[in-house]
């Protein structure tokens, strides 16, 4: 086993370059077999073996810093920095992250998650290293989906001032999470399908050198402003900008790529290494159902089937059944994804509605503001983007929807805990950061059938509307409270007294729980399914003030501009005569684990819940 | 006057095409009339006279639509559309906005204020335009220095697939507030300054022809994927997203202006004329200092010396001195702006220490990466960005900054009501959405002195700091108030009992003359500058809370997720005795207007909020 000799950084350094194919495909089989039993990013990994080992030969790390886009196509990287260990427990709670981590090594110079965010840190690592008189080598690898997001476009127009070497690495498999779209990936498809190019380029000289006035001809299209051959080499969108083109390379040869890095290293300026790779390689199932395997469950490795079946549907199910019900009765309603058709679960809407359908990309701040146009034009735009994603485009919903209060509809994904991707994906900030936005309004839904319930409401709403939903499984108890949907009124799901759970969405399944711990220990306790987190239902407050003496908030959210700070503003002002106990996130970023783990780390299982209502009631009696 | 006659919008098209140079010429001295009066973008204005012109003649308004992007360049186009009186009150309290408004206006199609998200808008429009079977132009107007910002290029990209018509407008002044960066910058300026460029495609087929091979050479690379046309003409760059691309177009032509409009309108799929304007065009000292009447005060116009003389030091002139003593202090220390070397202070910091001066163009995503790249390479960053801007960076601040704690400083201008400049432009929110966010720590000077510490102490703290502080004079009283800055503590002004005023940054001003009207009511009151938002001061809050029955916390940011919850939540998870009144802006929308008067308005001026207190006393004792 050659994989069995690298023990540390460099290690691959000592393996004879004739053995680096048998490594590269033990680094597969070792891919494929851990991340069958514990899931992860699979396809993006298997795409970037080759590109990671030439890397790691051409480069000297920890003093040469590559930043990894996005990140979860770290893992060879991880294993070719002595990490191997790490696999048994990827992404699990404790165990190793599925993204870069300066804790877990100093190869790892930055911590990514989100995309196109690589250019930028590069830059900066590039900018301190030439103020400090360093003379290391930086290395951002970005995935061609990544370049749709705009700020790596802001970063390359910074990169293309540089007089300085910065290598970027565009790691092409044509396809982010799902196919590419737009302007970009058609320019970049061009130039990998056709190597016609340098021909080209070759054959225009010859022949012009061929004739009778060729010479001067070349000679004076070289004086021009932009040489011949930049016009005619591929990459020209880069060479436009001031960064030097290199490529397209074969992601998959490392003896290529080692040569075309350590001619990068020569410049004394932004060099761009187009290099193309195809995700999934190496593995069938991979390459064939890129999507599927770009985040995987544990499956078999004969079939590439998961080994778990899905019982139940997840709230992204829920939400695509109703999508193509709402598209159907409402020729104005209109979906948007920001490249994450499948995660969404826009897939079907798009194939009965394309011309109603829009993916843009990894665009969330355009995805927002189209929507804002769209509203204006008189549609009804859905957008569905995850919560941790929704971050990027918060000053769109601000200024382009909110001021002109317009009525776009957010379908928010992912809110809450997600697991086992962890700090970067939680999506533990959106009722704080859609909260403080005047005329945004917000629900959240207890179960699957009231998610149907307030998509169909929110279509009709005119104004700013976010629903938020968690990952996974859709809750499917509580069938039989089914009262319509009134703006900005809670619901009532058990009406006792003395102690009051007010519990949004998710929790309302958690506060079921706690409600059953506090009955046993002979508690009275009323039940409320929030809905609204803005506005929050003052009538009910005031009627809950009345006959409870503890209201308890349950969120899953942090607790700074979250829902339980609003209930409380309103008992304060109003002077209500009724405790409150917020429940949140704590103010720290969650790592990755399972979800239900992760709960009792930090006191929002219902057992945890409990406890502390009745250690809150103890203090109120002790007083 | 020509202007006489144009009473409402397309009144335009009855003007002799002769008397158009003296229609532009009437508008330019309106508009230099007005604003010098009134204040206002003067240099952005003057240079789109001739293009908002010819866009009135060429299309069909109010059914075309017009986006204008960031909208203060959007004042002929008010003119046109028969808001004239509107200049008398231009950005005054209930007056004119200077931006784009659909209430002001049926021709004004969308709203804007921050920069690039015209295209986006554009584009939401147009697709709901096709969707409804409309056959209306849209046409968006954006700046060079607007196609800075990603999600213009994000739109860009998205543009490119249109198979309908869609106008992009590229202003292109060669600036957008201040010198223009970057790659895309330096290319525009290419085309601009090299005709030449369509010279040489007709030289070089003139020459290839005349040679013995000349024809098949030119068959043959037009057989080539991209045409020799598109290699060789401007535009490349657009064209190989799939943009036609027109120009470059004089921008003060307005006949050549009106045809290639006609021209671009004809096109099936998204056109891009680029026009040559001239920032502060017919007015000589706005050509000559175009970023000093980007947004003027009011002048004199024979001078165009402002007419107010600055009494006091702004906010910006404190940080802008103390930056100077930090960058020769600390050889780690480097300032980021993105685009507003002038509006953030930094000016005198680029020109003694350029190679630690950082201007990014319009693009805070990027900034605030780029940010914890510097930081992660070992430098001491300090992101310069108002507030409003921020917003942009949202996720940035949480994904790349915070949750790897790096010590990036935040110097957060323009906090709290701006003024002029209305909705789009307050500084309402930060507190809001820093304090959700872990990791952040947020300061607030009381004055200048305060703002000179305060900076100097998160130059030397290990973690991510926000300071804000308000658009304006800077205060200067207090100054025998100058405890060295504590992590974490407040200062204790003055200390009494009873009621005590925890005020924020600008609110201690304040804070003191409520204090001396509720000193004169015969109430005993201690004034707290809380210094810090973010932790707050959990020991000084247990303090207070022994002696005063009232806490008023008072905040220039909305309530939502702002410090007086953070002191709300604390008293109340505390238990602590004491109630706890909540001053700060309420959840709407503050439109333009003079500051004072807008203050009175929401009740966070003196009087009214020393009211409420005494209102609120009243309460207390009632019960």
């Amino acid at each position: 086993m050659l994989l069995e000799q690298i023990k540390q950084v460099n290690d691959i350094k000592n393996i004879n370059p004739k053995d680096y194919p048998a490594l590269a495909q033990e680094i597969r089989d070792f891919l494929i077999q851990k991340i069958s039993e514990t899931g992860g990013h699979l396809g993006s990994n298997l795409g970037t073996v080759e590109l990671t080992m030439a890397l790691h030969l051409a480069l000297n790390l920890p003093e040469d810093k590559i930043i990894w886009d996005v990140g979860h196509q770290s893992y060879t990287h991880k294993l070719l920095t002595g990490r191997r260990e790490g696999f048994d427990n990827l992404r699990k709670f404790e165990g190793m992250s599925g993204f870069p981590k300066r804790g877990e090594s100093d190869c790892d110079a930055f911590e990514t998650g989100h995309s196109s965010t690589s250019i930028s840190a590069g830059l900066g690592l590039v900018k301190a290293r030439d103020i400090k008189g360093e003379n290391h080598t930086v290395v951002s690898v970005i995935g061609d989906g990544a370049l749709t997001g705009g700020m790596a476009y802001e970063a390359l127009n910074n990169a293309s001032r540089l007089e300085t070497n910065f290598i970027i690495i565009l790691n092409d498999n044509d396809m982010s999470i799902s196919e590419n779209v737009g302007g970009m990936s058609k320019y970049l498809n061009n130039i990998r399908t056709s190597n016609a190019y340098l021909d080209i380029k070759d054959g225009i000289y010859d022949t012009l050198r061929g004739t009778k006035y060729g010479d001067p001809v070349v000679a004076g299209i070289r004086k021009a402003k932009n040489s011949f051959k930049q016009l005619v080499v591929p990459g020209m969108f880069f060479e436009d900008m001031g960064i030097t083109y290199l490529g397209p390379v074969d992601g998959h040869d490392i003896q290529g790529l080692i040569k075309v890095i350590k001619e990068a290293k020569r410049r004394k300026n932004a060099v761009l290494i187009h290099v193309s790779t195809k995700k999934g390689k190496g593995y069938g199932p991979a390459e064939k159902h890129p999507a599927r395997f770009h985040g995987a469950e544990p499956f078999d490795v004969a079939t590439g089937v998961p080994k778990k079946k899905k019982t139940k549907a997840n709230w992204t199910d829920v939400f695509s059944t109703v999508m193509i019900k709402l598209g159907q009765r409402n020729k104005d309603v209109v979906a948007i994804t920001a490249a994450m058709p499948d995660g969404t679960g826009l897939k079907r809407f798009r194939s009965l509605y394309p011309e109603r359908f829009f993916d843009v990309g990894i665009a969330e701040e355009h995805a927002v503001t189209f929507a804002a146009g769209l509203a204006v034009g008189g549609m009804k735009p859905i957008v569905a983007i995850y919560s941790t994603f929704l971050q990027r485009a918060y000053d769109q919903i601000l200024h382009d929807v909110c001021i002109q209060n317009l009525p776009v509809v957010f379908a928010i994904d992912r809110a809450g805990l997600v697991g086992s991707d962890g700090e970067t994906h939680q999506g533990a900030f959106d009722l704080s950061y859609l909260s403080s936005i005047p005329n945004m309004h917000i629900m959240a839904p207890k179960n699957k059938w009231e998610l149907s319930d307030m998509l169909k409401f929110s279509v009709k709403f005119d104004g700013p509307m976010a629903i938020r939903y968690p990952r996974g499984a859709a809750y499917d108890g509580l069938e039989e409270f089914r009262a319509p949907i009134v703006f900005g009124k809670g619901e009532v799901i058990y009406r006792e007294e003395e102690t009051a759970l007010l519990a949004v969405g998710s929790m309302v399944e958690t506060g079921e729980k706690v409600r059953d711990i506090l009955k046993e220990a002979g508690m009275k306790v009323t039940l409320v399914n929030a809905r609204f987190v803005k506005p929050v239902d003052e009538e009910l407050l005031r009627n809950l003030a009345k006959d409870h003496s503890l209201l308890v908030t349950m969120e899953e959210n942090v607790e700074s501009g979250g829902f339980g700070e609003k209930v409380r503003a309103f008992i304060d002002e109003e002077r209500l005569k009724t405790e409150v106990l917020t429940i949140a996130i704590p103010d720290k970023f969650i790592a990755h684990g399972n979800v239900d783990i992760l709960k009792k780390k930090i006191g929002l299982d219902a057992e945890s819940i409990a406890e502390r209502i009745i250690a809150w009631k103890k203090g109120m009696t002790e007083r």
